[in-house]
């Protein structure tokens, strides 16, 4: 079992009002950095930020770390464009930060990209993988690909604020397919044409070990919401008919009330999974159920791993000691620094 | 507990004779990236060699993988210098491939890298780690560092090959001070000129991880032979005085007649594990008892790790079973490709 956070950046987040990570440019930058970070290691190592929103609702890099601490999967994060160094070991699949989708030929590195890693998924030697995405504002980009691809079975894509910013991304959308050759439902069948387009390097990456990883056998769980979505639709462009999973949690599943049916048009199973973060003793993590976030960081996937472990019950307190640990509120700071968890069992 | 692997290239290992897996340029070019998959998938995964020694040793990446399969360690490769891609996550601080230290100024970017992975390695959030390295021609690049530093307490460095080449070592250390500024000696307390003069991008690596990790408190297990022991001496030429551990197998310390005279003076506690490779059932690690190989990729130091935890009688097993998964020697090809060994708890 290994759980691949694909992490990288898409100048469309630059846009006023189009990400919860983007309140200050700093921290839309450094995010997937250091959320790669707080996966691999349990905290920030290099990166200068601690993902939390204005309001104070942590990244979800803390949820997937938690279980990850409980159950002790294999990471593998590839760079699907990182615009910041991260201390995170990736696997480069020559990804490059994706440009704002309002100018011409924003993601060049996104055919490329997309091929690599598809037959870096292919050779991938697991049983099964966990596909994550960690990218502020590819909410924005995976709805213009879907309307690139031309399924609208999705109306529009959830996103990390708690008011969708529609009209905003609708604007945006529109003008990326005007600054564009490519007009809604024209790129069909051409997966890497949507992607150079209109998308982000990040959904590049994601979908292309997808679509490597099934066609050699490998069970694959998109752990995500609408940008996993885009990345199934892409590849079922890309000719690769296997089922997989769309494992997501409650809180996207309730902001997007066509996501069961997008999912069976695009022969996923649906796994939405709660973790229960508006109970007694969430401290922090409410912003959750207030729909802040609601995914991201391949959460609602790990949170699966965590049901299908029965370790469900286990995680709020198991995220809240990582949050604790990331946003440095222990007691005994000295200790903290040298106390994290362990991910394998041979300690 | 994390094992760290510092995977790089010095083209000192092109010099005929000098390296065991300069058998051929291609195994001596993609062994560090072949390496970093073994360790990682448990397989080779872009890389295109299977490194074998010509007489059949394999790599001692297959024995530090089985041990990780044991005991689930958590793994970071950070990139020293690869000469080519890997399907291995990898952190990078800047290293280069080493040119030929016979050539005036052979490695530019190791006083970069060691800075860089100096902070790195303070950065790191472990109680505990373990630095080990694959650079093929490293012993030779080693011995050369030790003579700029002074440290003459070791004579000479270990060798992957049976048959030290020492005469023809000698010859390359020497006329790498022909060609450099640097007088053996004279780069005492200066790690960073005897690196970028007469070392390798990896040596830097290591050296600068482990001065970091212990001015930050870490413990520090150095895993390998000679090498090893010269990044201990550039620790100590750093100003770092933290006692660290030497962990290395038995086949090594048989070769290397002042090792734990040499590890006292740098004020190292020496950790020696014989993993029994002459014993009935051990097949081609045989190799190992014939003197082949002897060490690297970490392999002393997982299986000091192996040792602790009560598991060193199944390495054996354990590494046969990797073994025969790297090299194809399975029944069953088609479910090989889908039945490695997982490292985490989380199954």
């Amino acid at each position: 079992m290994r759980v691949i956070l694909v992490a990288g950046t898409t100048r469309t987040a630059e846009i006023d009002g189009i990400s919860a990570a983007g309140a200050s440019r700093d921290l839309l930058v450094h995010t997937p950095s250091a959320d790669a970070e707080i996966l691999a290691y349990g905290d920030t190592v290099r990166a200068p930020v601690t993902p939390v929103s204005p309001t104070g609702c942590p990244t979800p890099a803390v949820v997937t770390r938690a279980v990850r601490e409980l159950l002790g999967f294999d990471l593998t994060v590839v760079d699907g464009g990182l615009a910041r160094p991260t201390g995170a070991p990736t696997v480069s699949v020559g990804a490059r930060p994706g440009g704002d989708i309002r100018e011409p030929d924003p993601v060049q590195t996104a055919p490329g990209a997309f091929v690599a890693a598809r037959r870096f998924g292919r050779a991938l030697p697991d049983d099964r993988v966990v596909v994550g995405e960690t990218v502020p504002g590819g909410t924005t980009t995976a709805m213009a690909v879907l309307r690139a691809l031309g399924e609208d079975a999705l109306g529009s894509t959830s996103s990390s604020l708690p008011e969708n910013p529609l009209d905003l991304k609708e604007r945006v959308v529109e003008a990326a397919f005007e600054s564009s050759d490519v007009a809604p439902g024209r790129a069909a069948h051409a997966p890497e044409t949507a992607l150079r387009a209109v998308g982000d390097p990040v959904l590049a990456v994601a979908a292309g070990l997808a679509a490597g990883a099934l066609e050699s056998g490998t069970e694959v769980v998109l752990g995500g919401g609408t940008q996993l979505l885009a990345a199934a639709a892409l590849v079922r462009h890309a000719g690769v008919p296997d089922r997989a999973t769309l494992a997501t949690t409650s809180y996207l599943a309730a902001d997007v009330s066509e996501l069961e049916e997008a999912a069976a048009a695009l022969e996923l199973d649906l796994a939405v999974t709660d973790p229960d973060f508006d109970a007694d003793g969430a401290g922090p993590l409410t912003a959750y159920a207030d729909g802040v976030a609601k995914e991201g960081a391949g959460m609602g996937g790990a949170l699966r791993l965590a049901d299908e472990a029965g370790r469900l019950g286990a995680v709020t307190e198991a995220t809240r000691a990582v949050l604790d640990r990331v946003t440095g509120d222990d007691a005994d700071d000295a200790a903290r620094d040298k106390s994290r968890g362990d991910t394998g069992d041979g300690r």
